[in-house]
C-alpha cells in the first residue's frame, strides 16, 4: 500500500542579475520544488499522465526568475507555489524551498561572497634561512560587466560563442612571497588583498588570463615588499539560461551557476 | 613579468557505456586538461588568438570518449595528450589527469558504486516502549537498461523529450520499521538490502516512482518482519553528451553525470 | 632506495583568546608542521631515535600559542620554524603552514564568522492557502564571556567539570513562521537576525538551552509578525588545551575547537 | 512559551575491536543520543538540575561499547535507550541514532573500508614525449595488530606514551611512474594495488614511515615496470577511550577515531 509520497526537483541553482542603469544587483538562490497529491497510478501502474516532469519544474523556476524581479525570496516562492497549484489539478500540496547566499557589493558591477575565505601563511626553510609567503584562499568574487571572451583559437571541436558580456566569477587563491622577514604583516596583507579586489573589479577583461595578469601586476607594482605572486583563478562558469522555448528573452539576466566543469587558470607574476 | 603559467579545464565528468550484446560496461571518469606554453600575449595584451577555449577541451574529451573504447584510463589520457599537442603549436606541455570511480557489476545492466553506503538504525520511544527502524543511506546504484520516462504531463514550460532508454542512477536511502524487537537483525538487514538491489536491477522502469514502489512492495512482500519502508531516491541525471556538432552519433554511449539539479522522489510503502 | 620524504602533523586546530581588560580578541588558526631531513633509519630499519612524534609537534604549537600573542600568523610561523630547527639536529628543512579564519567582532566578547550563512524561505500549502516561513542557516557565532554550565545532573558516567567561564560557539539555524503573507520580508528578516545576534551576545548563559530560549523569546516579543520560531544550536565545543605538562598555565586562553562530537540543542518558542 | 524541544549529543565516533584468538572484528559506528521531556526549567530559568550533560551521554556510549559485544547496531541502540530512560526520570522520550560504516576484512587483523577510493592516471609531457603515472587515492585501510610506535625522540613537549599495540589506519594515496608506455595497464594497476595491501597487512610496523617504506619497496621489487612510487599515508589516529573513571578496563577494544589533527607521512621509493 502506498503511503505518504512526494516528488520534485532540488538543487535548482540560479543567479539573477538586475541591470539598473548605474549598477547591477546580484541574487544567488537555490530552489527546491516538491509536489504531493494523488500519484498512485504513477507508482503502482507506471502511468505518468499526471506527472509533471521535474525538468519542467526547473524550467518554470528559470522562467519565473526572468519575469519577476526576485528582490526577496519569499514572494518568489509564493508566486511559484501559486502557479504550480493552479496548473496541476492532481497536486494537493506544493512546497517551495529557497536558500540564498548574500553577495556583498564591491562596486557597481563587482561582488564578493563572504565566508569561505582563509588567510594563509607559509614559513619554510632550513639552516640557511627561511622564506615567508602570505596568501589567501577561496575569496569568492564575481563581476557582471567589463568581461568578455572573443577572438580565441577555433578547431573542429569548438562550439563556444564569442561574448563581450559575461559573468566572470572565481574563487581566488593567491600566494605571494616577501623580500624581507621583518614587515608589518597585517597591513601588507590587507593592502595586497585590496589591490587584488580593485584590479578584479576595474579591469576590462578579455579573458581570465588577462585579468589575472593585471591583478598580479598591480600587486607587484603597488607593494614593493612583494617579490612575486601566484594567482589561481578557477573560472566558475555562469551559463545563460535558455528561455527561448518559453518566448522569453534573456538579456544576460538569468544564469545557471555551475560547479563542474570549471576552467582553471594559474600564473606567477614576478618583479621584472 | 609573467612567470610559470598554465590553463585548462577541470572537473570534466564522464560516463561511458560500452553496449555489448549481452551486457553493458559502465565507466565513470573525471578528466582535467591543462596547457603550458607561450601564452604571454593572452596575459599581457588580452590577445586570445592562441588560446583554445577550455570549453573546446571539454568537447574534445567527450568526442574522444565516443571514438575510443575507454577500457583503461592510461591510453585514453595518452590519446588526448597527443591530440592536443599536435593541434596546438603554441603548447609546449600538456597534462591530462584522470580519476576513475569503480562501479561493481550487479547484473548485465545494473551497477553499484561501493563506498558511501552506511547502515542505519534508530531506536526511539518512551515509557510505553520503543520502535526500531533499520536503514541504509547513500547506496549508489545505476541501471542502463529497462528504464524510460514517457507519457508524462506537458505544459508550456515542458521541453523534456520522452525516452525509452536512459540511465537511471540514484543514491538510495531506505528506512524500514520492524513489527517486533527480537529479531535476527543482521540477517534481516542483508535480506532487505538484497531485495532492494534485485528490485532495482530487474524492474522495467517507467519512472523513478514506478521503480521505487516496486522495490518497496517487494520488501514488504518478502520480509514479513517489516512493517513499512520509506525509500528516498534522488534522480542523479545522466545527460546525453551532444556530439552532433562533431559529426558523431551518440547512441546512449557517452553521458554527462550531473550533481545539480536532481529529481527527488520519496514514498512510504506499507503492509496493506 | 628512499627518495624525497617528509612527515609532520596537519590539521592542528587552535583558538587563541587574548583577554584585554575591556574586550577579548579571538584568533582561529589551523597549523601544519612538516620535517624533512635524514630519516632513512626510520624508514628502512624502523629506528625511531631521530623521529620527534607528530604528537609533540601538536603540543608545541599549543604551548607556543600560549607563550606568544599570536596577533599575526607570519611571526607565529617563524617562531615555530626556528624552534623546531634548533631542537632537531637531523632536520634539514621545516615547513609551517598556517590558515586563519577571520572572525568579525559583534561586541566586546562576541564574534561572528562570516560566510557559511544562508537565508532560507519556505512556502508550503494547498488549496486552502500557504504558510510562509523564513530562516537562516549556519550563522557561525561565538561568545567568550557570560557563558557557564554548572549545577547539572550527575550520574556514574559524568566526568564533566562545572565551569562559569567557557567559550560558547554555535552554527545557528533558525526558522520562523509569519502570521500574514503580505509583509516587508527583507526588513523583517534583518530585524529577526539582529535580535538573535543581540540576544546571543548579551545573555548571561547558564546553558545552551537557556540562551536559545532567551533568543527565541526576544524574537517573539520584538517582532509581532512572527508567530513562532524554531532554533537549532549545535554546541561546537572548544576544549581547553592542557598545557600543565609543560609548566604553563592556561587561563582560558588556548582552546582546541572540535567538530565531533557536538551537543545538539533544539527548541521551538511560540507566542503565548 | 516553550514548544517542542530536545537536546543531545551527536557525532559520537566509535571503533569497537572484538579480539578473538585468531582474528579481530572491526566495527565503526557513529552514535547520536537525544532526550525529550520536561526541560522547561533549564530553558526558562537556567536551572540545570535535571539536565544530564551531553558529555555524559558520550561517556555512556563508550562505556556500553566496552560492556557489550556490539555485533549489530540495533540491540546496542536498544540497550542505550533503556539505560537512559531508566536513569532519567524527567525524560519522556529517548532517541538513539546509529550509523555504521562496513569495513571489509583483508586478513585476520587488517581491514578495508570500500568506497572513497579512486583510480588515477596522469599523462604529462611535450614534443619530446610523455610520462605516464598511475595511482590510487583514498584507499581506506586499517590494521589492528603488528603496529607499534616506540623508541622515538623526546623533548620537553613530548607526552606521547610508547605503544607496541595500536590501530594503524590511513587513507592511502599512491602514484607510481612506469618505465614504458605500452603496458597491460589494468593488470599492472591491480597488481600494484594488491602488493600495497599485502605489504600493509603483513608488515611488523614500528612506525608509519617504516610500513610506508616496506610497501613501496615491495612494489618496486615485485613490478619491474614500475620506476618509482610515491606514497602518502595520513595517520588517522584512533585514541583509546579512557574508561577508567567508570571502573572499566579498556584493553585496546574501544577507540575514538579522529579526523584532526592527523599525522602526514610521505615518501618516494625509487628503483636503486
Amino acid at each position: 500500500m502506498l503511503g505518504r509520497n512526494r516528488y520534485g526537483k532540488s538543487g535548482i541553482r540560479l543567479v539573477r542579475l538586475v541591470r539598473h542603469a548605474d549598477r547591477h544587483d546580484f541574487k544567488d538562490v537555490t530552489v527546491a520544488v516538491s509536489f504531493e497529491g494523488d500519484f498512485e497510478a504513477a507508482h503502482v501502474l507506471g502511468d505518468n499522465a499526471a506527472v509533471l516532469p521535474t525538468d519542467t519544474m526547473k524550467n518554470t523556476v528559470y522562467a519565473f526568475a526572468r519575469k519577476l524581479p526576485l528582490e526577496e525570496i519569499e514572494p518568489f516562492g509564493l508566486a511559484l507555489a501559486e502557479h504550480f497549484l493552479k496548473e496541476n489539478a492532481v497536486v494537493a500540496r506544493v512546497t517551495i524551498e529557497l536558500s540564498e547566499r548574500s553577495w556583498k557589493r564591491l562596486s557597481e558591477h563587482a561582488f564578493e561572497l563572504p565566508g569561505q575565505e582563509r588567510r594563509l601563511a607559509k614559513v619554510a626553510g632550513g639552516r640557511d634561512g627561511f622564506s615567508v609567503t602570505a596568501g589567501l584562499a577561496d575569496l569568492m568574487i564575481a563581476k557582471t560587466s567589463r568581461s568578455g571572451f572573443a577572438g580565441f583559437k577555433r578547431d573542429p571541436f569548438t562550439t563556444l560563442r564569442e561574448t563581450e558580456d559575461r559573468i566572470l566569477a572565481t574563487a581566488l587563491s593567491a600566494e605571494w612571497s616577501y623580500r624581507k622577514q621583518d614587515l608589518p604583516w597585517g597591513l601588507l596583507r590587507r593592502g595586497v588583498r585590496q589591490t587584488l579586489l580593485e584590479g578584479f573589479a576595474t579591469h576590462n577583461s578579455r579573458s581570465v588570463q588577462h585579468t589575472l595578469y593585471a591583478m598580479g601586476e598591480a600587486v607587484v607594482e603597488s607593494h614593493e615588499a612583494v617579490n612575486e605572486i601566484r594567482l589561481t583563478m578557477p573560472n566558475k562558469h555562469h551559463l545563460l539560461a535558455d528561455l527561448s522555448p518559453f518566448g522569453l528573452e534573456n538579456s544576460n539576466e538569468v544564469f545557471v551557476p555551475t560547479e563542474e566543469p570549471y576552467g582553471l587558470i594559474e600564473a606567477t607574476i614576478r618583479r621584472g
